[in-house]
């Protein structure tokens, strides 16, 4: 990998330790450091007084020293005077309440005081710094905490001019959203709101829309930002992506940046390393490009209910399984560990004494075990769309059913399989990948159903798909466009918790949904519990009329892929010179590649 | 039956669908439908501008075909264009959040604006209609989502007139009202407020109050609109009452209309078949009257967290239920089954595509095995009261006691015994019942505890009833003005969870609430397990000095009721003519009743 | 002891009830009552207009019969009058909602317009009554039901006010707060708000000022209204504290009283007899002197989910233990049982007509059991420190570990080995102690840190010790100023849920938090379950590197204290004299004290 760093804030110290990070930076091989992106106040400690002596210095010892510098635009921390001159800045949650100054991430993203004073300070850091750093990051974490929706009177304006554009006339908005139905027709845009704390269920289509709107509100803020950063510097720009977060369309916000970058923590209770895998495999496949782990947790953090120390090893494993899917880069969060603030418990490289970790050690180690960049093939295709992800929120027939959960399992699946996962959006091409698979995939555009007809490879749709149009609307039949294709109809469907059924010649547990399924000609080669059709094959086209676990998955997958790999605590992944394998046990581990044993050390990335 | 019909809404498709539908419901038996009641929007696009186009084709081409139509007032769901011109009608929640528009019942149904639009559109209905419909119901689902309350400045402006009209003077209620107690002395009704996000426990009497208030502001809005409706039509009127529903005194407000219609919908987790006749008995105590099923869940709903697809079959026995519990008809929510809107996942007699679903095959087939009207005897009485549900819902012994669920218990003991249970309110008269059971009620009008003294038969009184008087406060001694009659006192109680006792030969499980009682002259035939007495006899009357399951009901009634049938899965109903028997079971069923065999077929309804 | 009483509320009945209430003291040895603590719309039913004329009838006729009164001031229930002309008085919640009108306790402390009429009839009170009566109670239960924190504007004004005495320029704040992170810098006092409903964590070094601040207000509040009674009586004055209660430094308050008094309820789900004990000794650590339970808890209460009815005897029992734990007096909580108001499930002694409760028989039965007073020995001091709860409540490494319920493990292993445990503030001397426990104190000030060195016998220092400065900030090497003494370093810490450890032979369960240890020159002698130190000893120094439940402390301790009793749900106490035992059974019991056998009757009291 190129980039070997980490986040740093030089703000937080007494210049007097300066000296001292770096030297540490150095010893250990940090070349990187990302700084600056919560440094608002200390630049404009008042409204148009402007001071860079901190950022200047911090920037000239750092680049004095030959370390390279991510800076971020300071966008996501506004100043406690800004609020306080513009009180009408701050977001408003989905209950109606303000989020009030006191922590990070307040601010509603189409309110236009804001937005003039902070891309007044893009334009500052952008004009000052220009090609003086080494890339940019704009804001930080847009989205987090649940930032992307916001509520405010800027928003409503905001969002009645979206909807005007996106509909042109009143009429059509109202066709759209089938106000017809509870007496919520329009006459004008005005008199369109938010549906803030409602008696009951809001209307689908425009909660859509409402998604869709906030998205693009936050994409359109950050393309300001980098039109502004552009103009001044022709470095490289990116932006800091969450881990299974899907409030925001990544993949169209990516298209104004230059490489994608994420943060790399565990955000679920137990920790799966293939989850993390899952979302590398995401970040990559944004742009099918390598992409940046631009913060790695580095052990212990702050944010959970229990906060566990990790054994300093992981850091290295978490850097290498980065490295094996994908990533050009890793850098933990945070090189100086704080001793005050809202992260006080965050762990970091060095210790609350300034001394080097175990943590620097694990990672400084790793370096020479990652050289070059591993490219996977392009294998097994999983389609997702953050718009499926959206409507799945909305109406629901179950509640507990989480698609983006579901995709995790397929990928798991086609993983430990032995199989390269990589997902595609709509608008990628698809020949290169030897099988498909459209999992719960409610909306399915045209463009896309097209390009899946005429592939040529085993496809693999599921329960829900095409079961929806662009408005949210449920199809006249289903699924829709596909019937011929698959051989069947899906005459009703409902939800269920957990049941059996019958895969081939193997159980399966079913989860979530059920569907009724009218055979025209396909074969069943899946049953549920009461004997009802629940799998089915169709030449290449496979259906599967129910949610499937990771077990399931393999079942089904394995008619067209045989596995190529036994074991258990790996990851793999095939490369055009033959295949990289991670042990991801603290543990001496054995695998049987294409039968073929395989010995793994502790954590050991392994080249065959 | 009389009434075969469903919900029906052409406002959401093209008329050129119109005739489909009517085609299909000829076809399959749909005599009647239910229309209009959400469509204030279509009717009055703009303030002032009617347009009854849409309407008067629909019951022309209705009428035309021979199918009656109940035309529902639009009033729960108000137009966009009228909230945004009046915001203050909107309700205010029990946290003094306003509840805002984008979905349904977002009035405050004490809202001067709102009425006057509300009743000016009944009038134009009323008038427009008159004779020419079938009959009506007004608006729909009072109190459903929680809007029986409503905390706006309307509400507290009428609260304070009902205040006065009740007490006349403000010494009056503050003596009613306890408020020595806590320094809570009103000198003026202008001082009254909710009590909204108050520290801690607000004040049991005023609580009691404010149940009564809300429900007599629906009832009064209720009545507004069927008095304008009576100047135009000699039509019959109904509202649709809904299960397990008790924030509405239904009893109180059926007093104002024609017959009681109900929504018969799975309200609880797991579906409980004698819960459904629990409140199809109920809806038929109010007017000791055959009722109406206005809406029939068809199958899946949309609003549980998960929504399952039950057999079509289930339609048709859901349907032979409501006959033999006394209904006049069955009218399936909905007949066009939707693809957009905040229910596009709830089922229907049609699926998506538009075509006969097996719900209507099955539907449709239960007509001819339910002809003429099923009219149970009067048996056993069980005393209820709404008021008593308020009650038990404000200050505590034992939160986790349910009234309505506790009466259920004691309806399906009566119902296993094979006896029919009737519902009777303190105005009724109790002579013809052979028995009556008097659960729970904390509070019981000295109306009534006068019939129960003249009562032949034997009487049940059970823990905590007679414990209050009509402002909610704890009587001197319990329970009160029946200590001679049951031969002792309750001289202190508790909360439990759940223990063990004895009744007779037999252990039980007893829940909730355990008194002490001081026998004066009764016999003790049930003990708690630390051997105080429970369960009571002098003479024909009897005590339960706690809760009891169905199980322990039975035991206790079996006392004075010989069980008429073994079996399970049943719904039996005894008539002047014999019995008629339900089969709940998909499957084929014996019971034996009076000690003969009987079998039934899946789902059979059988009369012997 | 010297005072058996109980809440009394003449002004809740008729005068004629008086007479007969008193006959019924006198005749059961009440000799006390607290009176007058919400009576202030009695008192001042308009603005300005006081009549005093039951209060002074009701005084009266006790005085007359010879019974002592504690009179309450009435500003914890402000009159609807007040609330209604200043609405701005009502306290505001950390969502950033008002709270109502209509239960008590509605009032923000810094509320001038409050705070001014709570002033008037305080010195209304005292001028009137002085030394008429025999003591005073200020309030009632400051904090409860969450009302020590209000964030209305007046509260913000004093905070601001507050933070500029206590930091003098805006600069210094902002080191504390540190307030570089998350560009949180403020110019200006008026800059700072409360961080309602922000996006994410708040800053910690706020938060603290915040609990400070409101704890503060608080005691400022008492302290206003004591002197003001000062200037009218030479009377003893109190306040009513809380059980498990720890928003308010009690420590801080009680400087301003003459003598603790507490309110002993059974506050968590499950009853355990030395939880109660260990808030006694925390009452009595406080001024270490005798306590009085102003309150205590008869049987049922009204507040929890299931409020069940305790065994009569239980309130002797409990009478019991607080004279064992060094009570003066003890009043339940109510004598008259009340049939009205939010209390009215609430027992007395008394039942609801007004005859005497089997409860006031056990009561009145244990007064001459309980002759003199019990004084503990010094034994074992347990460091407590109120502003360490606040620093664990705030940011987290586990939120699962709550500071006083882990205190109570430990109290419990001390005393079940059958020693006294006393708890001791910074400000104490602690030389007479024999054992040092000093738990889980995130900050330790200089001042005690000293006092610790100097100390002679055994010191138990555990996880999180002197990890926080006094502005919360973690400190840069742990335990900070403890390291030579206890001759290692924590190097690391992380949160756990349950895991193993050992502890020299015996095999324990360790909780919440695991530590990374580096010895120094300290003996291991328990470990973790990865075989790393847990526990630690050098000299008299002992480390404990993570929580420990009861059993655990029984260990650890009993490397330094012999065990001295032998059983099962007991209390005991040494005296100067020998022993205090007390039957926490309502069953005949036996331990052996010091080997010997020692016989004990239900619930029994027994000095040895």
């Amino acid at each position: 990998m190129d980039i070997y760093g980490a986040a740093y804030y030089p703000e937080h110290w007494d210049e007097k330790f300066w000296n001292v990070h770096i030297k540490v930076m150095k010893e250990y091989g940090i070349e990187w450091v990302r700084i600056g992106e919560f440094m608002w106040s200390v630049i404009e400690p008042e409204d148009g007084k402007f001071d860079f002596s901190v950022l200047d210095k911090a920037i000239n010892i750092l680049k004095a020293n030959d370390i390279k510098v991510i800076l971020g635009t300071p966008t996501a921390t506004p100043p406690a005077w800004l609020t306080k001159k513009y009180p009408e800045m701050l977001p408003v949650d989905w209950h109606g309440q303000v989020r009030g100054f006191g922590s990070r991430r307040h601010y509603s993203v189409n309110s236009k005081p804001y937005k003039d004073y902070a891309l007044r300070i893009t334009e500052k850091y952008a004009s000052r710094y220009g090609d003086e750093i080494d890339a940019w990051q704009v804001d930080n974490e847009f989205g987090c905490h649940g930032t992307t929706y916001s509520f405010a009177n800027a928003d409503l304006e905001k969002f009645r001019v979206w909807l005007k554009e996106k509909y042109g006339n009143i009429e059509n908005l109202n066709k759209a959203w089938g106000t017809v139905f509870w007496s919520q027709n329009y006459n004008d845009w005005n008199e369109i709101v938010f549906p803030i704390n409602t008696p009951t269920f809001e209307n689908p289509h425009q909660m859509l829309d409402i998604y869709r709107f906030m998205s693009d509100s936050n994409i359109e803020f950050l393309k300001e930002q980098v039109d502004i950063i552009r103009k001044h510097s022709k470095k490289p720009i990116t932006h800091n992506f969450m881990i299974d977060f899907m409030d925001l369309n990544y993949r169209k916000m990516a298209e104004y940046i230059d490489f994608v970058s994420w943060d790399n923590y565990i955000a679920t209770k137990d920790y799966d390393p293939l989850r993390q895998s899952a979302n590398h495999s995401l970040m990559r496949s944004i742009k099918h490009k390598p992409f940046l782990v631009i913060e790695q947790q580095p052990g212990r953090v702050n944010w959970r209910v229990t906060n566990e120390n990790f054994d300093p090893e992981y850091l290295g494993m978490w850097t290498k399984q980065a490295y094996l899917d994908g990533a050009f880069g890793v850098m933990p969060f945070r090189f100086d560990q704080i001793r005050f603030g809202a992260e006080q418990y965050h762990g970091g490289l060095l210790d609350y004494a300034g001394r080097p970790s175990k943590r620097l050690e694990a990672f400084s180690k790793v370096k020479n075990e990652t050289s070059g960049m591993i490219e996977q093939l392009k294998e097994i295709a999983i389609y997702f769309d953050y718009e499926n992800e959206w409507i799945h929120r909305i109406s629901h027939v179950n509640r507990n059913f989480k698609y983006w959960d579901a995709v995790v399992e397929i990928y798991k699946a086609v993983k430990n399989l032995g199989y390269n996962a990589e997902f595609v959006f709509s608008d990628d091409e698809i020949d290169e990948y030897k099988v498909m698979i459209v999992p719960y995939a409610k909306y399915i555009p045209e463009e896309f159903s097209s390009k899946l007809k005429r592939f040529k490879g085993p496809v693999f749709v599921t329960a829900m798909s095409a079961l929806k149009d662009q408005n949210n609307w449920i199809r006249e039949r289903i699924p829709h466009n596909l019937i011929d294709e698959l051989g069947l109809e899906v005459v009703d469907f409902g939800a269920i918790d957990k049941e059996n059924g019958a895969i081939m010649s193997q159980n399966v547990d079913v989860y979530y949904w059920k569907e009724e399924i009218d055979i025209i000609d396909s074969k069943v080669i899946g049953i549920f519990s009461d004997c009802s059709p629940m799998v089915t094959q169709k030449n290449n086209w496979y259906y599967i009329g129910t949610v499937l676990d990771e077990n399931g998955w393999k079942i089904v997958l394995s008619d067209v892929l045989k596995s190529r790999v036994v074991g258990r605590d790996f990851e793999i992944a095939k490369t055009i010179d033959g295949y990289v394998i991670l042990n991801l046990k603290k543990d001496i581990n054995v695998v049987y590649l294409n039968g073929e044993k395989v010995e793994l050390k502790p954590f050991e990335c392994k080249k065959l």
